[in-house]
């Protein structure tokens, strides 16, 4: 690895805060079984319960409503298995696989959802940031890259259920939620021993759960801070010097209602997975497409199902800052890539 | 909580190692998410792919084999779904689920198996503790209780599957793994971004599935240091002390090839339960039966199956020891409970 690195993947996952750091390691010390019923799984109990409240509280939901699960993919899978569901083609491969993928999306990116009941929707967009409105009655919202970066409240989307994820926001990988509107239930799917209600056995991830209640608390306080206007203003900074750096490359979304962290930019023929090699190399981590698939090198379902053709959407590359993102790495990147970016033109003319 | 509290539910939920810790902090500032291209992503990978091949060396399996899952719960959902397999009375709630229980349990807790390539077994209970002998081709073992306290391996199983559980030899809860022979596949039932290769999708418990590797490592490094074996003397004498206190009781399995920490001892009339809150006053963590249903509160299932009836079945206690468990801590719980099965004796004549 380069002697200096600047991670711009935000999207991708998120570095664990200090709060959830600190939770898992006093976490560490709880001995208890949270099924087991004297102290030491009453305390586990305890440290389960609090996270609960923790999320709930920053999710602007009922700590009774949230599902702990393995992250928002083993939420969706229990959510939307056998549902039969509609949605488009901009959402995420955990969601894309259990829906019939006929809603269309126009050149911006927005979403016409008809019947809300039986639609699942995505907050925001991991590729493009890009934000839907969110029409009153979803099945399902996927509030995955959205929470912790914009102030979104479950009981004020309306939604039945939603996704979230706790490594987004800075708490740690593979801890996750489904949240439901009171009154609804959904089918097991991992049976056992009977925790989280029924609706999810398996012995909790005590230390993450602990993690994703801290991060979500913190989280929720950076936004009331404003924290990420000012991470909003180094994304405009930097955006401006790409653009100001390449003048045939597309911004997408530029002028839509966007996370706040989000840049996606798409230099004609010049290959996503290429860019974030060259950018690998000299000491950035961006990505070129969603984390999740970014290893498989492929075109986007997401800018295609924009209209963009097969070349543009193998040519988008997506770079996510965070709050500890500083202007001057912003900067350092943007030149960075504007070199590249003549190079690589200059190859191919 | 009592100011001094002896923990004696090692079945149920072990305390976490050491090392397991060490390795679930040093993967705290691993930043980037193994499905990311660049240096922070292969950098996730690598803690990934290490804990992968400790937990291979461990249970005597290939890395290829080892599909992490958020439990041992997860993994027999993900290997048993749909398959329609058989097996015993005896076996975790987590397989029970999904198994027709018809194979027949002798009142010394011995399941007969009569076709192993349909059928399912435990390798050891958590309730007493009873070993099985396993018969070659069996469609999957349930090693959760004895990996990390008896030298079994993988390989020389001769199943077709095993599930392993992090938490139960001192690595974090809420990491487990579904151990596939090589050739075999499963139907995803979690899908998304196709990580361990598409069999089970979601970012990855990073943080977690390092502890899981680091415990495995320091779990089949005590075995080969005998450690159990001082496990096991502890736990005969604390038997003796038992039995010495109590006359009518019974102690389950004594006979059998059993786990070198486990005593399962039946006192007709005294409810379990009772005796678990009993002594959780008086500073000891015991349970009435396995972990994830001792909240529940109900007669054994696995005793039932041995041929105990209702009364004796919901008269059961465990006590399940550990490495750090020391002699006279054993022999302070024996007086305990002796003077407590004295007092519900006089209570009841």
């Amino acid at each position: 690895m380069a002697r200096t690195r600047t991670y711009l993947d935000w999207n991708a996952t998120a570095p664990l805060r200090p709060e959830a750091r600190a939770a898992m390691i006093a976490a560490m010390d709880v001995v208890g079984n949270p099924s087991s019923v004297h102290a030491e799984g009453r305390a586990a109990t305890a440290v389960k319960e609090k996270a609960r409240s923790q999320v709930a509280e920053a999710f602007g939901a009922q700590a009774a409503d949230i599902v702990f699960t393995s992250g928002a993919t083993e939420a969706a899978a229990l959510a939307l298995s056998g549902r039969g569901l509609h949605g488009a083609e901009v959402e995420h491969d955990a969601v894309h696989g259990w829906i019939t993928p006929d809603l269309p999306v126009d050149s911006n990116g927005q979403v016409t959802v008809s019947d809300p009941a039986v639609s699942v929707l995505q907050s925001a967009n991991s590729e493009t940031g890009i934000v839907q409105d969110l029409p009153p009655g979803l099945a399902l919202v996927d509030f995955t890259q959205s929470f912790g970066k914009l102030p979104v409240a479950f009981d004020w989307s309306g939604a039945q259920m939603a996704l979230i994820s706790a490594h987004k926001l800075g708490g740690p990988k593979g801890v996750g939620a489904l949240v439901l509107k009171r009154g609804l239930d959904v089918q097991a799917q991992i049976t056992g021993g009977g925790q989280e209600m029924g609706r999810r056995s398996g012995t909790e991830n005590l230390i993450g759960i602990a993690g994703f209640g801290a991060a979500a608390e913190a989280a929720a306080r950076d936004l009331a801070d404003g924290v990420w206007e000012k991470v909003a203003e180094i994304r405009n900074i930097l955006s401006l010097a790409l653009e100001r750096a390449a003048n045939e490359t597309i911004f997408v979304g530029n002028n839509e209602n966007r996370l706040p962290n989000t840049i996606c930019l798409v230099s004609p023929g010049w290959k996503g997975e290429t860019q974030v090699m060259s950018m690998d190399l000299a000491g950035f981590a961006v990505s070129a497409g969603s984390a999740c698939s970014s290893g498989k090198l492929r075109e986007s379902r997401v800018l295609r199902a924009m209209g963009f053709d097969g070349v543009l959407s193998a040519s988008a590359l997506r770079v996510s800052i965070g709050p500890e993102t500083t202007e001057e790495q912003a900067l350092r990147f943007a030149e960075t890539w504007g070199k590249a970016y003549a190079k690589a033109r200059a190859r191919a003319a």
